[in-house]
């Protein structure tokens, strides 16, 4: 192979993300100079938080630049090396982007095992999304057993892991997710407690019911509505990990209505991106590595097949479309 | 002196304070127990926390009862005691409520030095108001050295000491206060190094030149516009202590409108109750009264003559009527 595909941000989206916020090219491979990698990807990650990378507006992180390879997190396989700890066949993950293959420093990749573990679980349970529920429950919400935690949209790649550890340290978990069937995996597939569905329309009576003893960790995921509901459950000193708030991604403001709730019950909040956490990871991987090996901590991915469905997958999973990790299967 | 006159609550206020919310009665003295101490009250504290207790409303502490002394802090002299830490003419800090007189079990009392503090501090600077501003700069908002450090009601008994309490640590210290003649004293006075006047109506721009590097710590006691504001100038990490949300102490919902800055931000928030921290008490106590002994802690006390003017004297303070400290002299 000496070209691959890859998918460019061609223009901003203005609301809503529309396909043609992207351009498909063919780009040439270029040569390995010292300490990179040559990477076949065999999965790209899809992302709540790439949709904030495509505004120009000040973020957490630099914008995706306009023309350049849509930014990701991906799975492959290494294709040549120059760089002394890779060899072609091994497995790694990386951030190589929308795109059928790339060059990275090997510095950045992580080589992956998958005797144990499927190569994609590395793009979801074992890494960033998985890492994003450890952190926010051992590092943030530190719920202990008899507690109970909520976690919107619950059946997607972070929430779905935030329920199972809160289950294993003992909390009771409820989920609050979009229908009845997501409703139904969290809770017969994943074990979580309750599941409160937002879309039935019952939310605040829902929530009451899930969670007849209050809450006390909040993994907010989404915001607007859903947040208002589980805060006005909360206990006395109950934690917040403010992890999403895929509600507002469009852009639009996104308020919590009743901010009286906060010092009422004497909450900590707090906001958190897990990447500016890297310290974690190691531990955090390992540990989320066993257990889904174990087959202690499940998961769900949806797949799109082909680098050409991404852009579509992507909008659907700002929608709720997806069920699971979202995923793009390239090989 | 075998009388005395209290006032209790008579009614739960909708929406703003009445005065005929409250009723005056005549009681008798009455006789001492092992333990107990009489105390005649030269100064009331009123407090924005007082508002919250009148309604029946779940709160971080029980109701007001009705047709009961209306709670809050005290300072004056021990009339007879039946305690051993207490003869005739000490001077004490407690919780007698709004009365001329009062009986209370030794253990609830401080007995305070008014040898280089005023009495009445023990109730403002030296007191909970004081200590309220130590907690949430030591325990929450831990400013450092440069760092930009916003406080609303910045003239108020907590207000003004946690601007002082910044620049002791060596930190920019930005206030925001309604009207000029606030603002004035709030920089000429207290040494803040700006303070914006939100009765202007340039909110956000005036903020903006206030805090040119950006806002590091919040420490808020109003809420709505003004937090919003402070919010939307927060630097990357900051750390916001919800001490009182005095905006919305009537009733109203209160909005935090672009919750999207506490994510975008990585800002960890904590509401807090200072009285759930009495471990900190005694070493917060010592650090202020030092301070306000040796000048470096200012403060100012607007004083409500005669226990008759304690209701329009609250309706006053959480209208933002007062400058400084409200306390209510009785003798």
């Amino acid at each position: 192979m000496t070209q691959y595909q890859r998918l460019v941000l061609a223009s901003r989206p203005r609301g809503e993300v529309q396909e043609s916020d992207f351009r498909m090219e063919t780009v040439a491979v270029p040569e390995l100079r010292d300490g990179e990698v040559l990477v076949r990807n065999h999965y790209l990650s899809l992302d709540p938080y790439m949709r904030g990378r495509m505004s120009a507006a000040k973020s957490y992180a630099a914008s995706q630049a306009l023309d350049e390879t849509m930014i990701g997190g991906t799975a492959g396989q290494v294709v040549a090396s120059r760089h002394p700890r890779f060899v072609e066949g091994d497995f790694v993950a990386g951030m190589l982007g929308w795109a059928e293959m790339g060059v990275a420093d090997g510095g950045q990749l992580r080589k992956v095992d998958t005797s144990q573990i499927p190569l994609s679980a590395y793009l979801g349970a074992v890494g960033m999304p998985g890492m994003t529920a450890w952190f926010g429950m051992n590092q943030i919400l530190q719920a202990k057993a008899g507690e109970t935690v909520c976690v919107s949209a619950a059946s997607g790649a972070v929430g779905s892991a935030v329920g199972q550890l809160a289950k294993l340290r003992g909390c009771r978990a409820v989920g609050v997710a979009g229908g009845k069937e997501k409703c139904d995996y969290v809770v017969k597939e994943l074990g979580f407690d309750a599941c409160v569905d937002y879309k039935a329309g019952n939310l605040e009576a829902d929530l009451a019911a899930a969670a007849p003893n209050g809450i006390d960790a909040i993994f907010e995921n989404v915001g607007g509505a859903v947040f208002d509901a589980a805060l006005a459950r909360t206990n006395a000193f109950a934690r917040v990990a403010l992890c999403g708030l895929i509600a507002g991604y469009n852009g639009q403001e996104l308020p919590i209505r009743n901010a009286r709730l906060l010092l009422l019950n004497r909450i900590t909040l707090r906001g958190f991106i897990v990447t500016e956490h890297m310290e974690f990871w190691p531990q955090g991987l390992a540990e989320l590595g066993q257990l889904v090996a174990q087959g202690k901590l499940k998961y769900r991915e949806t797949v799109a097949q082909g680098l050409a469905s991404a852009p579509q997958a992507f909008k659907g999973l700002l929608q709720g479309h997806n069920f699971g990790k979202q995923l793009v299967k390239l090989i």
